[in-house]
Formats: C-alpha cells, structure tokens, sequence
C-alpha cells in the first residue's frame, strides 16, 4: 500500500477544496499511486484513469461537484474520481460481486449523476443537466469529459450540434489521448492531430491574456455583445467553433498550474459553451503502462513494482480467437469476405484478420451505425462483409440493422460477440437482448454457437450465406476445449441437432448453456429421468419439425438461452401455440435471463443468480413435473 | 397531363446522355411538370423532388448511372429520378397499393441502388459501394445525395469521418434547401447558413478555374503531390474539409450551367472524396409549393393548376392531435413536463407543445440518439421528459434507451406515435417493433392506447409516473370517436379491462386492434359463442391475474397486438407456460403481424394482409375450437 499522507485527509471533494493549490501536485501523485495499486489487487481498466489524474484533481477543485454534473464518457477512466468521493474504502472491490462498479453508477454516489459504460453518451446527459437547471433557475453546470475516441461516435456529434442552447452552463472537456482503446481512426482523429501540431502549448500568461478575450466574465457590462462578436468570429475557426462552441486549447492536461486556472476562467465565464482541448497521455505515470501499446487499458491483476500482470489461467482458447481464425480461414478461401469493426479490433479478433487482409479490415472507429451500413453497401455491391460488433454496442445500430440490411434483406454477417452475461463489465456489457431484437425481424437469420467448434462451422454457414442477413453470436470467455473440425461444415439453416437422446425429459439448448443441458441430464438420468438434449442452433427459423417432435414426443420440455424475454423461447411458445400443440396439454417451460439487469460478478455467480446452470434446469424439470394442473389450467374444461 | 416532348425521348439515362447539354433546360423543365402532374395524382412527397430536379438530370447525364452507385438520402426526392430511371410509366402509382415506393427501392431499379427512407444512411452505403469496387478493382463511384437536415444525424458524420479511405471513388453533394421536413435546427445548420453567406456563388469561368487548381485530373503528373498538398491545404478550411474531403460550393442547385461543368470537374478529379455544397429551394418552380410554409413536403392528391389539395375525408382528430393536445394539458398543470422531438414537431404534434411552452420544448434536429439520452439528462435532474418519436425511427436510439434510460431506470417518457402499419409510407415507416424491443427490457413499462379516451389517460398516467421509463404506442391516423375525458385518469400500472364479458371465447387486445376484437365479438356472439373482449393496455407489467383468468375461464383465448413476434403475445405465452397453465391443455392463439415486410397500402388491405382484422380473429378462434389435439399434443399422454 503506497503511502499517501494528503490523500488520506480527502474524503470527498469538499476535502479537496481546502487543500492549497500549491499541495495538488502531490495530491495528484499520490492519487496515481493510489489507483495503481487498487487496480493492482482487483484488475480493471488502468490506462484510461492513469491519464486523468490530474485532470480529475483539477475538475474537483474548480467545479462545484456534485451540484455542478460531472459526466465522465464511458466511465472507465473514473476510478481517480470515485478514489475522490467517498469511495476509497470501497476501491479495492471494483468489478468485484457486490463491489464498486468498475463504470460510474447513479446508485453509488451522487458524484455520479450518470451512469455510463458505452461511449459517447456525455454531451448529451450534460446538456441535459445544464438545460434542466436552466428551467429550473438553478445553478450547476453540466461537465463532460470526453475522449478523442468517444468524439468519432455520432451521437457526440448529434449532442454538439444542440450545444449552443445551453450557453454557458454546459463545459465539454475533450480528452485527447490519441486513443480509445484502439488507435483512433478517420478524419476527426487525424484533425484533432492536427490541431495539436500546429499550436503550441500556451504559457500561463499567454493563455490568461487570451482567454480573458476569449471568455468574458459575467461582470463585464459589454459580454452580451462581446458574446456576439466572439461568435461572428467563429467563422473559419476549429471545427468545434463551426458547431457553436467556444473552444480553448490545447493545454497540457497533465500540468496543473495550466488546468486549475483555465478551467477556472472556464468556470466564470458568461460565454459558452465551451469546449477545453486538453491532451493527456494513457497510462500517465505508470511506466509498465506507458511502455504498453494498449497502455495498459483493460489489465488483470498485476505486481505494482514489475508491473508483471498475473496470467490468466490456463484454458481453451477463447470464442473471440476461434472466431478469429476461422474467420481467416475462410477470407483466405474466398476473397469476397471482408471484416469490420467499430474500434474493437482487438476485443473482436479483427486485429488478426487485418494483419492477414489488410485491405479488407475495416475499422470505422465508434461508429456502429455507419458500420452496419458501410456493410449493407458493400454487401449490396458482392462483397461478403462481416460485421463483428459486441451484442450491447450491436443496440446501436438497431435501426441500420432494421432498415438497412433486413428491409432489403442485404447478406451482412452479424459476428455478435459478448453475448450473455459478461462477469465483471457488468449490466452496461450484457449481451441480453440480440436474439430477442434480431429474431423479431423477417429476413434474419439468427444462430447461436454451442461450443468452438459449431462456432465454426457456423462462420463458414454465414461466409456462403447470400440469400439475406445471417447474425452469429458467441459468448465472451473461453470455449469448452471441443476439438476443432479440420473442415468446417455448412449448418442447414434452420436445422438443430440431438445431441443426446432421452425419452421423458426434454432440454431445448440454444448457444453455450448446452454445456450445462447435458451436466443437467446426467443428474435428471441420476433420477430415473431419461432425458433428451437438443441444440437448436438456430432461434430463426426455429427447426419446426425437431421441435414438434421434441414437445409431443416427452413428458416436459425446457428450452434454454442466455438472453432475455422475447427470444427463443418465446418463439418456440408461439410455435407450439400456432400449431395448437398446446391445446391438449404441454409441460413447456422457457429458462432466458431474468428481468433484471444484474450487476458485475464472477460468471458462474451470475449464472446462478440468472438461474441458467445445471442445477436451475433440474429444479425447473422437477418442479414442472410436479406440477399438477388439474384445476387451474383449461385441461379441466375436456 | 403536361406536354413533355423531350421528356417522352427519355427512358433511361442513356436516352437523356445523348440529348445536347443545350436542351437540358428544356428536358428540366418538362420534368418538373411531369413531377407535379404526377404528385398531384397520386399524393405524396412534392417539394423535395422539385428542389432537386436539375440536380437529378445533371447527375445522371454526368455519371455513368447505374454502374456509379447513386444513393437518394431518405429517398423522398427521387420521384424525378424514377422517372428519368424507367419508371415513368408507372409514376402515377406511387405509394399505391402494388405501385411504386414512395421511396428508392433496389427490386424496383438497378437504378435504385440501395433503399432508403430513414435519413442520414446515404454517405455509408455510397462508401460501401466505392470501397466493394476498389476491393474489385472495377469503375464506378458511390454517390450521395444528402440534404443539410439529414446531415445533422450522427451517422452521417460517422460516415464523413471514414470517408477519406474512399478516395476519389466517393462523391457526397450536400443538398442544402435550409429545410429537412421542418425548418433545421442545431449548430450545423447555423454553419451552413455563414458558410453561404459568406460566399457568394462562383461565376462560372472563377468556378472553372478554382476547381482545375483544387481538383487535379488524373493526367497531371505530379497529381499525388497535389493531392497531398492539397490535403495539407485543409487545416482550417470548412467543417468538411477538416473530416477529409475537398469542398466545393456552394454552387446554385438550379443552374444546369453551373452544375454540369462542376459536377464533370468532380467525376473526372484524381482526388477526393469530394463534398459538393448545393443550394437549392425545396418546392422549387411551382408557386403553390414556393409559397408554403412546408414546401409541400408531404400533400394530399392536388389539383395542378390552383395547387389546392383534396381535404382529408372529415373524421375524428388524429391520434397525433390527441396526444399533443393531451400533453399540452399535462404540461399546464406540471412545470417539470418538457417534449422532445427529432426533426419532427408537426408529425408528432410538438409544435403545438413548442407554441405554448416554448422553452420547455426542444426539436433536436434528426438526432434520435442525443434526443434519448438528452432526454435521460433531462430526467435525472428531476424534469419530467417526453420523448415523442416514431417507432420506427426509435429504433435508431435503442441503445440509449436500453443504456442511459432503462439500466438506470430513469423516468422517460416515450410518446411513440405510428405504432404499427403506416399506408403509404409502406415498409420502411412501419412501427412494427417497439413492443417486442421495449418489452424485453427490464424496468420498462410498455402501454398501448385502445383508444382516443385510452390515449389521454396514457399520457397522464406517463406524466405521473416517476419511478422508471414508460412507453406509450399509439397508431398512425384518425381516432375511432370516442368521447375525450374532461379528467384524465392514472391508470394503474400493469392493470388491463375487460370491455365486453363472455364466457366461451377471450379476446386479449393490445392497442387499437380493440375495435375489430369487438366487431369479431359480434360476428362470433352471432354464431353463439359467447365473447369476452379485454384491453390489456400494457404489454409489460402484464396483468397476471386478468389473463390467468381469462386463459382457465375460456375455451378458447386469442391474443391480438400490432406488432411483430416477441411482444404481447409471447410475453402471455411466457406467463402462461411459467405458471404452468399450459400443463393441462390451454386454447391460446396470438395474432400478430406476420414475419414479412409488408409493402404500402391502403390500410385496410394492410390489416387484411396482415389478418389482424375482425374477420381473421373469427378465423382463428374457429380454428382454434375445431382444432383436434388428441394424438398430436402431448394431452395423449395424460
């Protein structure tokens, strides 16, 4: 445990406020030291909040948090600040099951007016919170603090063209780290590169001159007209100026003689809104993390000295890397597959098919719905794209998926990874809700891997499917070690397949909880009950025939999914009910995730808590055999 | 029907390439005509398509259409072009049951590269096209067309971002009329508007010669290192120039003099992606259209001569109507209730809002993701937000809605007007979704008003609920008649209604498909089987014990929703099979819309296609009650 002697007199910000200017320094170095060795016990995202040390200090000091709203895109890079309000005692159980979340939450503290996990949403909630307080007539402003990265995603763009209304009440704070957790690609990353180069840091003195041009202060009698005149001058300015900010900058984000008294003018001026060019460099501090290419952005448990992480313990590759290679194995067969992806190349594999085939990976940045549509386009045009996006951030581009490739039924390979539960990312990371979205949609086709090597044969099932959308989703983790075919097959669409065959019990499996279907039939067979188990392998279109046998032919049926209402066992009720096998009597039970969004834990704890392992199916078998529904249901009526 | 000499020469662009360029004015001028005669036959979108009539004929008499991509943004603005494109035969059937789209269309036309009618989609597929054809390395451009509105969505800026990787292979001509469907709103547009003002148009020998010096040909030798001092030359230039494209304009949209030399300058330059900044007035060239506020962007059939369109048969207010009427009532008693709209304050009945409560009103452009998560912003500082938005165009910020509103369970309102079928606007435009999208999120609760009376106890029972978000469908179109409340009600959350008691038959309605439930309560008491007809009202929080009872106390019990598979009617099945009550046997049947996209239509043909009408619920409950389980369910085994 580093030694932190001012850090351990701040409790929240109010603490903070009392500490001498001249003091922030080492209050800044013992909060690094302090972050570093959190994350050192509990593994967790270190880069991102290495950069914004001293940004995190100097926001606290100058703004009136919490009353001023304080919005930190994608939330990562907020353990500095949650160190900050009141939850030091608390910060080594980040990302931990009934621990500190590892993203800002509304139900930690009321230091974190908004929760976030996706990025880009931070202009947006602050206006927000500046438009509310301005209805309100009361005071607090509304701060976010964004990334370079953040910046490509559309919705920042969408949030800083409404920007202007909320005057001087909204500060956007760009951090620019020349990094998301990929290097940022396109346009705005190239300008902002740009626009660093070319202007020098300012000295303290210079930077006061100009910016108390710059921003008039509201005591000035003329700042309505001077407000006026600053922004006929916008014209012809940085791009930020041209969609109605002020901007300012770029200052060093690590020098706190620079940030206390610009975001200080910032603070009173009567102009705005603003926005403060600050650059900062990940992994500030921390040389094992600057030294790192992904500076150290998502890290295991590591030694704090040698910065040695701990490895992970040893297993199957992961989905992610199968899904990789195959996906590389097939571009190699057939140079109409192309890939992209929306600044995951590593979290998606892409990384390793752009290596391969450089000119057909694409990374569009934080972009997911250009993404789904660049891929309608060139599907539209022969190519054979795949889009691999995680299924949370595939919500994005749910109107692009809708309207663009299943309208037209265009042949855009969904890879959906992250599906299911996730463990420590939490609820914002849950892949709950694709099968569910995508199943209700004509045209799709929607399939789930049970294990690596259906993962593979389902890639090749999507590569020479050109008849429509075709969506593949996986689970984040490692396989189950099933050995991998030499040639992969192409799946029947539309056709499961018996995996063991019973005759009382039968378990309905669609992805990765087959494993747990057949752990379940071994203790359902313990019990004298003979139990079949399927792998549907497609929610869309259901196998109607295997189904139909499977429901008429035992005495209780359960599917099974790692995914919410409205999914595949949704789908097989309104099957069954449509071909009236329900009318005569059906013991059909559906096990998906429950209705609630569950918190960050070890995944087999969240499995239980869904009610989705072995042990769920069996109670959910027994009791549903037990069950007697003589007298509460219609049977009675025959 | 007006004389059209040259036009009647025209079927294709290749016809239109070999009239002299001297003619084309003429050609111009014929097209319009034929435009309104059209439009004014058969209804629809008008002054779109008049805004961009030379632009059209310049287009496709420079560019090698088909093999150069043309993508219509939006695509309201392509009557023009189906009829230089083949279609002219059929143009007086558009958005007719069997007749042309409203919209682009790929199975109409090799013309109609990729389908549109959401806004902001054209830049991605553009670039899709440009880059599938530089992976094959054959000719053709992508082109878009995107008005100044449409450029306000986050996607199109995504696009921009990614569109140097294109090179000169990606044209975007920015169709700038200073109006989307209303006027625009947001930073970008108050750019636009400097950005032509501050440049007066080009002459046509300066505009020559600034493009030869921007825009190098292939032939000149060192045009690499032009390019690459040109791109140099960027830093500081437009907003456009800054996200890696050449900008050309602004340039008079209606002057075919101006506009073919620079669209030829364009299609023959070595670099690129070139952004061409278009003026141009929407309705242009026909007075009535000129002259009104809304530039005839949507009308009734009209007559051509005085413009005075055919009134709306007389009927019941709108569904629209109510609502804004409703909401406006809310908002007098409660100072926290603000309305939210993306580009549509007319279509969602915010403008009326906007005129009472200017400054708690907020048109954020076509922005659907910042209008949610703004909106989310809004609600955690305590105001009370309506969201009103389509439901086909929320699908564009499902995201937000699952990220910033429902995992944090914040109290925002959604007004989701054109729940369902839609008419003329056909496939695109259909509200189809929502329920199965918004039902399978945990926290949500999902309503659906039976009927005008239904819908203002809705709207406040969304005012008054402040404990998570709260969604509210209603249909496209004319109320049924019935008698507003002078009080609104809270309805309970999760609580249905029985409208009509029987004993044999249940009919479980969702939404508006109430009044044919009744009319097939008629039809079926009629044949002695007595009906019970509910108005569940929520699709989530089900009312457990109202359906329980409904299910075990009829023969037979029919759900009936306007939506897709996965919403109401799963969501009963769901319920039914966890409570066992399909155990021992339960006639229940869902009705839903059917797994297709469904074109437009008069909608009654759609609600027959659909068979969601009185006469396909008698269908079904009759079916259901003849159907014979004994040896096909499992009831055999009992």
């Amino acid at each position: 445990m580093p030694k932190t002697p001012l850090l351990d007199q701040v409790n929240t910000p109010d603490d903070l406020r009392k500490i001498p200017v001249e003091s922030l320094r080492q209050l800044a170095d013992e909060l690094r030291q302090e972050t570093i060795s959190a994350v050192g016990t509990t593994g967790g995202h270190l880069g991102s909040g290495l950069g914004v040390v001293e940004l995190t200090v100097a926001i606290h000091y100058v703004f009136d948090t919490p009353n001023d709203r304080l919005v930190w895109d994608v939330g990562h890079q907020c353990y500095p600040h949650k160190i900050l309000t009141g939850r030091r005692d608390r910060i080594r159980t980040l990302r931990q099951g009934g621990g500190l979340s590892g993203f800002t939450k509304r139900a930690e503290s009321e230091y974190d007016p908004f929760g976030a996990a996706h990025s880009s949403t931070s202009i947006s909630a602050a206006l927000g919170f500046a438009i509310a307080n301005k209805l309100a007539r009361k005071p607090g402003k509304g701060i976010a603090v964004i990334g370079d990265g953040a910046m490509s995603a559309g919705m920042a763009y969408e949030a800083m063209n409404n920007a202007a209304q909320a005057g001087n009440r909204l500060v956007v704070i760009l951090n620019d780290n020349d990094m998301s957790i990929a290097p940022p690609v396109g346009g705005l990353s190239a300008y902002l590169a740009r626009l660093v180069s070319s202007r020098e840091f300012l000295g303290l003195r210079e930077l006061a001159k100009r910016l108390a041009r710059k921003l008039p202060r509201p005591l000035h009698k003329a700042a309505r007209k001077t407000e006026e005149f600053a922004r006929g001058m916008t014209m012809g300015g940085t791009l930020f100026e041209e969609l109605g900010f002020y901007y300012v900058g770029p200052i060093d984000g690590h020098n706190l003689e620079h940030l206390i008294p610009v975001l200080e003018n910032v603070r009173d001026a009567a102009a705005g809104p603003i926005l403060v060019h600050v650059v900062t460099q990940k992994g500030k501090g921390y040389a094992p993390a600057e030294a790192a290419a992904d500076k150290y952005h998502g890290v295991q448990t590591f030694d704090v000295i040698s910065g040695e992480q701990a490895k992970a313990p040893p297993g199957p590759p992961s989905y992610t890397g199968i899904f990789a290679k195959a996906l590389a194995a097939e571009a190699e067969r057939d140079p109409k597959i192309c890939a992209i992806t929306a600044a995951m190349p590593g979290g998606t594999g892409i990384d390793l098919f752009e290596k391969r085939f450089p000119d057909r990976a694409f990374d569009v940045g934080i972009a997911e719905q250009h993404a789904v549509t660049f891929a309608a386009g060139l599907a539209a045009q022969g190519m054979r794209p795949f889009c691999a996006i995680y299924s949370t951030f595939l919500q994005r581009a749910y109107d692009q998926v809708v309207h663009d490739v299943a309208i037209q039924n265009l042949p855009v390979r969904f890879a959906i990874d992250r599906a299911g539960l996730v463990g420590a990312d939490g609820s914002t990371h849950a892949g709950s809700f694709d099968v569910t979205y995508l199943a209700t949609l004509p045209n799709f086709v929607v399939m789930a891997a049970a294990d690596e090597a259906e993962l593979v044969h389902m890639v090749h099932t999507c590569a020479v499917h050109d008849s429509g959308p075709i969506a593949l989703r996986y689970p984040r983790g490692n396989g189950t070690g099933t050995a991998l075919p030499e040639t992969p097959e192409r799946l029947e669409i539309g056709k499961g397949r018996i995996v063991r065959q019973g005759k009382t019990v039968a378990i309905l499996s669609l992805g990765t909880r087959l494993e747990e279907a057949l752990k379940a039939a071994d203790l359902l067979e313990a019990q004298g009950l003979s139990t079949t188990v399927a792998d549907l392998r497609f929610a869309k279109p259901l196998d109607e025939a295997l189904i139909r046998k499977l429901l008429t032919s035992h005495e209780v049926a359960v599917t099974i999914e790692e995914g919410a209402v409205g999914g595949l066992g949704a789908h097989v009720l309104t099957m069954a009910s449509d071909q009236g096998l329900i009318d005569g009597g059906l013991k059909l039970r559906t096990m998906r995730l429950p209705d609630i969004f569950q918190d960050q834990d070890k995944p087999d704890k969240q499995y239980a808590e869904a009610g989705l392992d072995a042990a769920a199916i069996v109670q959910t078998v027994l009791t549903a055999l037990r069950h007697n529904s003589a007298g509460v249901a219609q049977g009675a009526r025959a």
